[in-house]
């Protein structure tokens, strides 16, 4: 079991990153570049890349509109698109304080999934503003992130979006959380020799995250009726009419009416009683989740605790209290039930089936084969998900996102399992090398060193 | 003087680049992709990157908005937008077919400025629906480029965008066309001796480029008096109602009133006798301007005959007939009025000074740029304009833009001369280092050999 730590470290560890970041970021002015991906051998190329040559590709597009998947790179660019409305815990920090989130978002959509994000931060006035504007930018992109957006206009212009645009529409605070817990919970079940659709499971937070959790574990199996999920109010149910009238949150409202058909009342105390499973999307810890409440729980319980940046109970407390399973949010422990297993991969996949959409079945599909991958592995309690260092766990993804893409007749193009295999551990393994290239010829320099950085630090 | 060829064989130069195009483009899938620029030395790192870390930098910014320049990559983004109401020679393809041409744009912007260009082609019913996404993207972007939007629609966004928007906005077909035309015309005329303010020059086309080249050549100091334009119906004046009535265009019915102010009926060879230059911008040739028209010009003519792919006059039917210098469109002849010239560099320069818009005085400061560079070269009759081989070129143009910013109070900071020099000189050799060791590594193959494209081309 993982070292104890105080709040104290434990916020320090994260102040550390924190006094890092901005001397980084200044270094390098900013985490993202574009460059060209196809020969410039003199500048006659121009002539082909550029006019004359270039009509030829356009007109062929202006005949038959899929092939910009051949002659653009349309087929492999994301927007990551943020009205900076919702940032981190930050709350609305707007479009530019948002901005270095997103650069990191395409970092990371290019160093693990080999995707060319852009990121995108728009000042738009209302939902359907935004919604335009992911209409007009459709025809550049071959999928969207939509990400730090608040609720419930989160879920509104998800919605909206999934059903006016043809390529796929995620929103990674929703489908992304839900894909990895799902994972995780997968394996933790497996541990504890439970079934999906017998268990009491417990959601606290009825945020973005919680919501869709709610709906992709029941996809996956789980029992709507068997399910409480509390808020900041206490717990849900259809007697709960300030979830319409104060918050006009009908997701939210559709699952106060779905669970606790026995009209319980009270808070997170009263949720937990008997709970197989916990799965926190709320509020920093470490005091959010009680002890005594997890005492209360059935045996084997599993606790995912996954505020950011102090789990709203301690592992070592949950364990302590008898929780058999422990998962967080933070890197540092075990079980980190992090974002970046899932879009990654899922991007690669509907991106090389060229989707016209991606559905909460392929979140189940992406989470089984996350799943599948610890387990052969070999899980254990503190190893029932994989981390960021399982390179070879994206392409496993994006296999699984693309296989249930054409199962779905979502796909634009159908190649078989070996080809997505293929084509996404080179399209991976190819931005790596990139990266680990333009750092040794130093066009990437290295950084200041830590301690230099952090000794001169003002706060 | 340049070799003799025939329509048939200029024709087939072109039809060579357009043959190989689609393979090439289909070969790369694309020509732009997004990469890192930041390190990326272990996993640890995204902990500066993303979260926890980057939520420092965030605060700054929403604490202090310019930060967003330090902190982000945005000083360097340039959106390339385009709604592809009017492509190349192509007319109004749509958006997916114009994105072969604002990705190729992308990479020039990127292998000649070192500018981190995005291609945006958006699908948007009005002009007011573009001007509500520019307004909206700003946040992410250091400026924006449209390009291959339809008239008179293109004068309206330009026009308006510029009054809302806070970064540099740029027509290229229209300022970036002006520039490098002003700049030929300056080495033009210091070779025959003659004076800007004194001269007669006649426009033919009334398009985006030169609605904006008599903006600009008036700004330069030619007298708008003297001054002709012509259009497809005739010689615009003031009697031309029907540039308001049928055309709706107001920024061409100023130019009919400020011009030919002794209401000169006719075509263009009415227009053209006795004219010191020529800047046709209109319909493909090569007989569009017929030589008897181009005899009865002033001595030591100026022909600029820049229609793609053919000019409207061969060159050497112009200098048979008496032109004295002759430019056209195409990089297989002398004096090549080419966009490729100015919007990579004016652009360097106005994203170092973080510029708040781009206004007319630069185009012009750049064109004077880019003439000196020639002149200091040596200027003749076969040089009066740099060529895309005369790297440095670039760096001069963007700190004359940049200076010229600074000069206007238009400029978020104030680098010196020497600072500016340096930097543009830093980032453009690294764009192009870093392209040539993608390819050294074959992480950007070699593309197929031509002649093999070529031989299996089935058109």
């Amino acid at each position: 079991m993982e070292k104890k730590l105080t709040t104290d470290e434990l916020k320090e560890r994260a102040r550390r990153w924190m006094k890092l970041a901005p001397y980084y970021h200044a270094f390098y002015e900013g985490k993202l570049q574009t460059v060209p991906k196809c020969a410039i051998r003199n500048l006659d190329d121009f002539n082909i890349w550029y006019t004359p040559g270039v009509a030829a590709p356009c007109k062929a597009i202006k005949e038959d509109n899929s092939k910009v998947y051949d002659y653009t790179n349309r087929w492999n660019y994301v927007a990551v698109v943020s009205d900076g409305s919702r940032v981190l815990g930050l709350g609305n920090i707007g479009p530019e304080a948002g901005l270095p989130v997103m650069e990191g978002k395409a970092i990371i959509f290019k160093y693990l999934g080999g995707v060319d994000a852009f990121p995108l931060v728009v000042r738009v006035k209302d939902p359907d503003s935004m919604l335009n504007l992911l209409e007009s930018i459709e025809p550049t992109f071959g999928g969207i992130n939509l990400e730090d957006i608040e609720k419930p206009k989160c879920f509104y212009i998800l919605e909206e979006a999934r059903k006016r645009l043809e390529i796929p529409v995620w929103h990674d605070d929703q489908q992304g959380t839900a894909t990895v817990t799902l994972a995780a919970l997968i394996n933790a079940l497996k541990l504890v020799g439970k079934k999906i659709s017998d268990i009491k499971i417990v959601l606290i937070g009825a945020g973005a995250a919680n919501i869709k959790i709610a709906d992709v574990l029941e996809l996956a199996g789980a029992d709507s009726k068997h399910m409480l999920i509390v808020d900041s109010r206490g717990i849900l149910s259809s007697a709960r009419k300030d979830i319409l009238e104060r918050e006009n949150n009908p997701w939210k409202w559709r699952w106060a009416v779905k669970t606790n058909p026995d009209m319980l009342e009270g808070g997170i105390a009263e949720a937990m009683e008997g709970a197989d499973v916990v799965i926190a999307m709320s509020r920093p810890g470490p005091d959010t989740i009680k002890k005594e409440w997890v005492k209360t729980m059935a045996d084997d319980a599993i606790v995912f605790a996954c505020a950011n940046p102090i789990p709203e109970i301690w592992p070592w407390d949950a364990k302590e209290a008898g929780a058999k399973i422990v998962g967080t949010g933070r890197c540092d422990f075990p079980n980190q039930v992090n974002n970046s297993l899932g879009f990654p991969g899922i991007f690669r996949g509907v991106l090389d089936v060229r989707a016209k959409t991606v559905t909460d079945e392929m979140c189940v599909a992406a989470a089984k084969a996350l799943a599948e991958y610890a387990e052969e592995k070999g899980i254990n309690e503190d190893y029932i998900i994989p981390t960021m260092e399982d390179w070879d766990v994206y392409p496993r993804v994006a296999v699984a996102a693309a296989l249930q893409s054409i199962k779905q007749g979502v796909a634009r193009i159908k190649p078989s399992r070996d080809e997505l295999w293929e084509r996404a551990v080179k399209i991976i393994s190819d931005a790596r090398k990139t990266m680990k290239l333009l750092m040794e010829s130093e066009l990437i320099r290295q950084p200041p060193p830590e301690d230099e950085v952090l000794s001169t630090y003002k706060p």
